[in-house]
């Protein structure tokens, strides 16, 4: 094989590419704007020295978590020198490419502050903090306990004689536990603690509480700190995830936050309004996770499709894009029907990832624009809706990163792919911010409450839950099919939302029905949970509904001249963003079938003609799969991946990471003199 | 909290316990005998300080080749010691729990050459190589070629003038890559070259190659060898995955192993007799890997049925195993029915592949015994059954460790669990030894062939295939419906078992007749790659129709008194096992539904009595969850887990593992007077 036949494969399949890639990538990132400001980001800390990656496989926790100050400060110092607004501050943690201790100073512990202190504690603590005089993480979790709030051990008793909180850890369960930041790092926290006044519990409430010394870092006294250790598959290995135990440590009054709930000089405890402004910081962080894993599972495809292009295994007289190249090669990888098959629907989950990403975050704002005009109203939904799409997003696509490395056989495991690392970060999406099976309850309640307003005001059910109209005649409901006759009957999106919808009402009433026949609801706890798998399915049902209706607006939108110029793409791309939405629709159905057909919403014909047209459209989208994943336009340095790289010269690329590993170093092996030689002499020498 | 709440809550689930764990743990591991075996060789390990796993989760790469190669040099120790055999050897790799740069000396080296030398290379190279006078590896895949051995580019071309052979990599592509053993430890090894003889290409063959100096190590001129680095998810850590580069080197012609192919010193080449005894090492490879993954998956799961028992979040009224306990804990985790659900089909599943993994090794046995006596008549079926289940087997199984992990939450991410490590060792099996994608097609040639015996001689289909006779007659087949009327109905093996083979009948017929409508069989590849998703969907129908079909009859047996006592149980046993198997068979179905309803075979009632009953048997197994997993008898040393140990002493364990982490040893951090403190002081001190 000539060495440069990868980059000539790579090469030769962007000249089959019909539509513009530009074009394509302004759509994705929502004008040329932000892809040349996501450019510019990037670069930065593509220059900088420290945020280096050509190391970063052989360091343990020890060496990683210097490393990861080493970046925490640095970021500290661009983000004031830059004076870098949120979208530029996420962009800066996508290029780096790694949690670090200090990212919960900026995530955790200013906003908590902001939101839940008095003008006089944000005037206090915040432009210290800006200036990061201090450093801090947010304190929650216990060993003990996630997310019930409500059972935390770490308790603060007010201490009326010298007007202080003790906190105390009651146990080492109580100790915090998985604080990012806490290990090393910070100098302060946010802690959340149980209070007692004269003996009696109020809750849990939030603490500004230090930690270490600003002249010499050491933990005060009353306060024990470490590290927790090491985390699965090195993930968040730069992370300083720590503990503390707090033995009677005390701190001013002052220092609980007390925008809301109060406490007097005299211990008089003041119960906060009923706010529910604090949903918004959850609905936030819900609402960034589905950019994120556009972003995450986008980087894995574009690695796989790259090398699957360069790779050439076994001789196929099938490979279609490949004989008008040296008719000797073998085949190239990605012409396999099946390799198509398992890669092309995650491209087009990727694009709908964009798209929902794009959406969620607009509903966001829409929810904090009103509620700060005292509009709770788009609360429950937007909330529910961000929770549904957390738990359905963060499990494929993290599902999508692994199957990406999968599709690329062996050298997929390699390290040097970029895509084990991509994997170990994100996987922990999947269990925290709420659970992925935990949270669908929050759209199946929601959900629940829409069923009781559709039977008895229909004319009030959101858009979003329209679809429940359909099941309130419930003999026509049962009897209704889907009208598919012709296989490009499929390609309609109006059939192929006709389908979620009515999957969505069918889930939504059995469930609710369930609930009824038990004689009990949402509200009552007692047998609710009998009903949790029906809530899962009810929530991904709702979710991919949303996904599917997303895409298939996005894309009639980016065709209509009225549309931002932002959000529009040629006729070019339009054609292939059909088929990806088309594909994305027909493959999420594909992939659930059982829950359209196990009622007789679709025939056995139908079943059929379904499959038959997934594979239709995969194969249609064979020579545009390259220029599909260059558009996502994630550089070389944000890959970090030896199989993936732009240029394509995987086989290259692999030969030089290996050279740079240290072992090499040595002729012979650490270890020779002191294990190998006695095995190899003990029985007396070999001479060959 | 009381700190001891932990082991409390483990030591009362296990008096509730409906059936004796001894009897089931002799039943699972084939009696008695082999159950204090097992112990006994892990003990050995145990207590041998090289294999303290302690320090595990720090290593880099560097540091853990080193440490792979003292196990491996004390490995080799005890093997000569004990002189162990092959079950005993498995067992001790069970027990180490990670790859060593010395497995493939006793796995691949010593029987490529005893089964490919002649005689006198027998002689020669096998007797030094058992006193590990040399220690070898074993050389095929390179980095520009894995499974396409046709393709290699390492030539090896004879000189007669000197009656040797040289040994060259064309380019760098044709280096030997991912080769165990290779980085640091071998002497020697085989290696896959295509042999030239006059310009003449005779294809691939094997070699016997030294490659370091048995004086000092050193690797002999005209070798490049390496490490290619770390792997994805530090899984391989300790071992040395290496690379080789020949350039012009030269061996002996006798080093070329001669057993079929020879080569004379005239450099006349005979060609091999036929010869299919190759496949045997393939079958033996991927029944081997069944029973490891047996091993795996319960492991996995015997860790978070535990964790999940000692863990409590929120209170919920609904629990059932709790209300004779405190009443103001909060609710045991795994008494959720969510969690249930979702934990207790992969319980069944490791009872499954327990099963299976034992079957598979009797098909090998027997067809071995057959091979040696010349019958080649079951070959292309164990063959075919062996890919099938290995590609179907490890694909759900990993997922299954994955998901056991998931299933813990928050913790679940700390490197703590044992299971992270697992998986990233086990991850590998879904691409080696046949990538699970590829591998289908095995089973899909072997089942359009019997769909030809079907239909020419139908009384000459192997009981496996037997189902294909269903599907002869084309429209009674399309009218047959699956028999449940009554919800216990779906507890019938026999309904189960007709489910399972409808199922395979319908995908073998679908693939068969649209092979013969493309006008071309599974022998002419020119549009095979085209059928390959159906391959592999009808490989993995075959294989869980057989699981199942295995799993029941062992049951079936168990209760059998003329069946051997190690594979009998006690009828308290047996009660759950039957609740295991059907579990088993019908949570299969449930997760594959639409394959069972998408031809009309299950009505709508039925599908939901189906998921009904899954429920129902998934809430009969709650009080003997724990039971299930202590059977599986996985010592305290092998899970290497601070959440799944006998005790259930999870948090006290997480908290002392956290106390070892080597950063707790400095109160300040490393980094802190590098980057912290300019940090902090940039802008000034600030004041508390």
């Amino acid at each position: 094989m000539v060495e440069s036949q990868n980059k000539r494969d790579l090469a030769h399949a962007r000249t089959k590419i019909n539509f513009d890639v530009t074009d394509m990538t302004n759509f994705l990132h929502g004008g040329e704007a932000n892809v040349e400001q996501r450019r510019y980001i990037i670069d930065l800390i593509a220059n900088d020295p420290v945020f280096n990656k050509d190391d970063w496989g052989w360091l343990n926790h020890t060496d990683a978590v210097k490393r990861g100050i080493a970046m925490s400060t640095r970021l500290a110092e661009i983000k004031m020198e830059h004076d870098l607004n949120d979208l530029d501050f996420a962009t800066m943690m996508e290029a780096i490419d790694d949690t670090l201790p200090i990212v919960l100073h900026n995530g955790a512990f200013i906003p908590v502050i902001t939101s839940q202190g008095t003008e006089e504690q944000i005037d206090k603590w915040i432009p210290p903090a800006e200036k990061f005089q201090i450093i801090g993480c947010y304190a929650q979790t216990e060993l003990g306990h996630g997310s019930n709030l409500s059972q935390l051990e770490t308790t603060a008793t007010f201490v009326k004689e010298t007007d202080e909180w003790e906190i105390n850890s009651t146990s080492f369960t109580a100790a915090k536990w998985w604080i990012g930041g806490l290990g090393a790092l910070c100098t302060h926290a946010v802690v959340q603690a149980r209070i007692f006044i004269e003996g009696k519990d109020y809750g849990a409430h939030v603490f500004v509480v230090p930690l270490r010394s600003l002249d010499d870092h050491k933990p005060f006294p009353g306060i024990e700190i470490g590290d927790i250790g090491p985390k699965a598959y090195n993930g968040f290995n730069k992370m300083d995830n720590g503990f503390a135990r707090f033995n009677k440590y005390r701190i001013p009054r002052e220092n609980m936050l007390m925008r809301f709930s109060k406490v007097s000089r005299e211990g008089v405890y003041t119960k906060p309004p009923h706010s529910k402004l604090a949903y918004g910081s959850m609905v936030l962080l819900r609402s960034v996770l589905i950019k994120q894993m556009a972003l995450y599972l986008s980087r894995a495809v574009t690695v796989s499709t790259r090398y699957l292009t360069v790779r050439r295994q076994f001789n196929n007289p099938t490979s279609r894009n490949d004989s008008d190249l040296n008719p000797g090669l073998e085949t190239q990888v990605i012409n396999y029907p099946m390799v198509q098959n398992r890669l092309f629907p995650m491209i087009a989950q990727s694009y709908a990832l964009f798209v929902a990403g794009s959406v969620m975050m607009e509903m966001y704002i829409g929810l904090m624009t009103g509620l700060s005009s005292g509009n709770i109203g788009a609360l429950a939904e937007v909330h529910a809706m961000s929770s549904a799409l957390k738990s359905y997003c963060t499990t494929f696509a993290v599902a999508g990163v692994e199957e990406s490395r999968k599709l690329m056989g062996g050298h997929g495991f390699s390290y040097f792919t970029g895509i084990a690392h991509l994997f170990a970060s994100t996987v922990p999406s999947n269990t925290y911010e709420g659970d992925n099976y935990v949270l669908t309850q929050q759209m199946a309640r929601y959900l629940l409450k829409e069923v009781k307003t559709a039977r008895t005001n229909p004319d009030q059910v959101t858009p979003y839950s329209k679809y429940l109209l359909l099941g309130l005649n419930k003999s026509a409901f049962s009897r209704s099919t889907c009208s598919v006759a012709l296989p490009e009957d499929w390609l309609n999106p109006a059939i192929q939302l006709a389908a979620f919808e009515h999957r969505c009402a069918r889930l939504a009433y059995e469930l609710a029905d369930a609930v009824e026949q038990g004689g009990f609801d949402a509200a009552n706890p007692k047998t609710w949970s009998d009903h949790n798998i029906e809530c899962y399915r009810i929530s991904h049902a709702h979710a991919q509904y949303v996904m599917v209706l997303w895409f298939t607006q996005a894309v009639r939108d980016a065709k209509n001249p009225e549309t931002d110029v932002e959000r529009r793409a040629e006729p070019a791309s339009i054609k292939v963003l059909e088929r990806l939405s088309n594909l994305h629709a027909l493959h999420t159905i594909q992939t659930n079938l059982a829950d359209f057909v196990e009622d007789g919403y679709f025939s056995p014909a139908q079943c059929q003609s379904l499959r038959a047209q997934v594979k239709s459209i995969v194969a249609s989208l064979a020579d545009d799969a390259v220029g599909l994943v260059d558009a996502f336009d994630h550089p070389d340095f944000l890959l970090n991946s030896a199989l993936g790289a732009t240029d394509g010269d995987a086989y290259q690329r692999l030969w030089d990471k290996a050279q740079s590993e240290p072992l090499n170093r040595r002729q012979v092996c650490d270890g020779y003199e002191e294990y190998i030689r006695p095995l190899l002499k003990k029985h007396g020498e070999f001479k060959l």
